[in-house]
């Protein structure tokens, strides 16, 4: 294989009780990256479409995941990359996950599937750092293994795939404002009451439960989080009123995407998550503020071949 | 019916990571009760067998939630109450909880069921309040519904029923010393940092995920405390020895069973939950400490006639 196209999906971290350890994938938004084998050794970055992002290959995300698996594999070629993002990056959704992980999966295709799933997020991993400054787990684990993913442990790496309805559908609105994530991790307490991480460690447990067993009254139960969103919310324009007015119209419930601004809804099917769509799209259109939406399923799988 | 002779399992509450928050019901240990309507209201307790607590109905734990149960229901009888109780108070096996659980599966037998499993906790909390001064749910649900729970929420109350591995065996382990709950309270950190707290609740949903698909590999990864455990250890005589020698041994993992002393390892099979009960044994002869050794399967049921 000479060259490889990839489709390296959007993803929710910081999914409400599961702050810092839980993600998912989604199936409708998502980057497209193509990658092509060079005699020349080294990464030559030849197309961005949809983000201002760095052509040079050791400031973009994408190079450092490549340039970190053609050294580690010894690979006795190099790459040109073309980059096409499809939302673009600050939006909560995992922007620099998707180039990370769909850079490492397919420079594994390229590699004939010499690393495993948790080699691959271990390299994506250090394009988190590039782009964030922590090399987080839970966006980019999610957009290789796809579906719902909980980082149960980052010495060793360990992440867990768990199961979801089939027919778990998520509505995604993001505000076009900016939020960094360093200001975002900055509101979050340091330290909590004991009290206040058994509430949240019990609705972990529902909503893991919820999801091996479809049960979505569970599921809506346990979406709570006392930690970050209490903090992250004065953020967000609006933001209870979204949350509020997608609970209303049948969502299972609402949190910030990542560190925002993007925040989602879980639906139990389509229609559900489409009456969402129009009442959070109502609220943005009727504050006059910029937004995109995006109705989708949970994605199976992570990054693929297209 | 006019009488009825319940048997009511010893629990395990705190179950590492999931602190004040998940337990699971004993098959092999548990206290007997014999129920009996009388004719003239009220509550004797006729009996008591194995352990000094006392005779008067209203400083009695099974007492207590037998009146509360009797006035709720407006019934037009009163109880004889007989008590055997197989394992002693204050060994962190529930003893309290499952005089108060017994007391209102029992009595709601002999109202021809007229409550919920969710009801009967509510009231067997109110003998958990007299017996340690807090309403806690962990032990009283485990004891009602059986196997594994999750105490999800407390306002409402919301217990969630998480399956487990039919092979999965618990070896108990009580070293007669006295560590009164209020005392195992206080050296648990009132706060703790947001890191630690989502290190445990990524264990949470580890343990939760694995229970659900009989992922012993799992479960033993998830079976990790960093709140309670480094603190409330320093209480229990050779603590760090026993749960090496267990794990060495082959358990999945061990912990303090509720506040302690006693010592609980989950084991995948009966031949290991053997094995390791021998080098449990082995650690508290040496030592010259006295102690009980248990091996017994997860219950599948809670309190039940006999």
């Amino acid at each position: 294989m000479n060259q490889v196209k990839i489709f390296a999906p959007a993803t929710v971290a910081n999914v409400s009780c599961g702050y810092d350890a839980m993600g998912f994938a989604l199936q409708a938004l998502g980057d497209e990256m193509v990658f092509t084998k060079t005699e020349s050794k080294g990464i030559n970055i030849s197309k961005i479409e949809g983000a201002d992002i760095p052509f040079e290959a050791d400031k973009n995300v994408a190079g450092v995941v490549a340039q970190l698996i053609l050294t580690d594999s010894n690979a006795n070629f190099g790459l040109d990359i073309k980059i096409y993002k499809k939302f673009i990056p600050g939006s909560g959704l995992g922007s620099s996950a998707a180039s990370a992980s769909g850079t490492a999966f397919a420079v594994n295709q390229l590699l004939d599937n010499k690393y495993s799933n948790v080699e691959l997020t271990k390299f994506a991993m250090q394009g988190e750092m590039v782009a964030c400054g922590s090399a987080i787990a839970d966006n980019v684990a999610a957009a290789i293994y796809g579906g719902f993913i909980l980082v149960r442990n980052y010495e060793p790496l360990d992440i867990v795939e768990i199961p979801s309805p089939s027919e778990l559908m998520v509505t995604v609105i993001h505000p076009q404002i900016e939020i960094k994530t360093e200001d975002a991790r900055k509101v979050v307490p340091q330290n909590i009451p004991v009290k206040t991480a058994v509430a949240q460690w019990a609705n972990v447990g529902g909503l893991i439960s919820g999801l091996h067993t479809n049960d979505f009254d569970l599921i809506s139960r346990s979406l709570v989080d006392y930690i970050a969103e209490p903090q992250r919310k004065h953020l967000i324009p609006y933001f209870d009123v979204v949350k509020s007015a997608a609970i209303k119209n049948g969502a299972l419930g609402a949190g910030i995407s990542g560190s925002g601004p993007s925040i989602f809804a879980l639906s139990k099917n389509k229609d559900v998550a489409e009456k969402v769509a129009e009442v959070m799209d109502s609220v943005y259109k009727y504050a006059g503020i910029a937004y995109n939406i995006y109705v989708s399923k949970i994605s199976a799988e992570g990054a693929k071949i297209i």
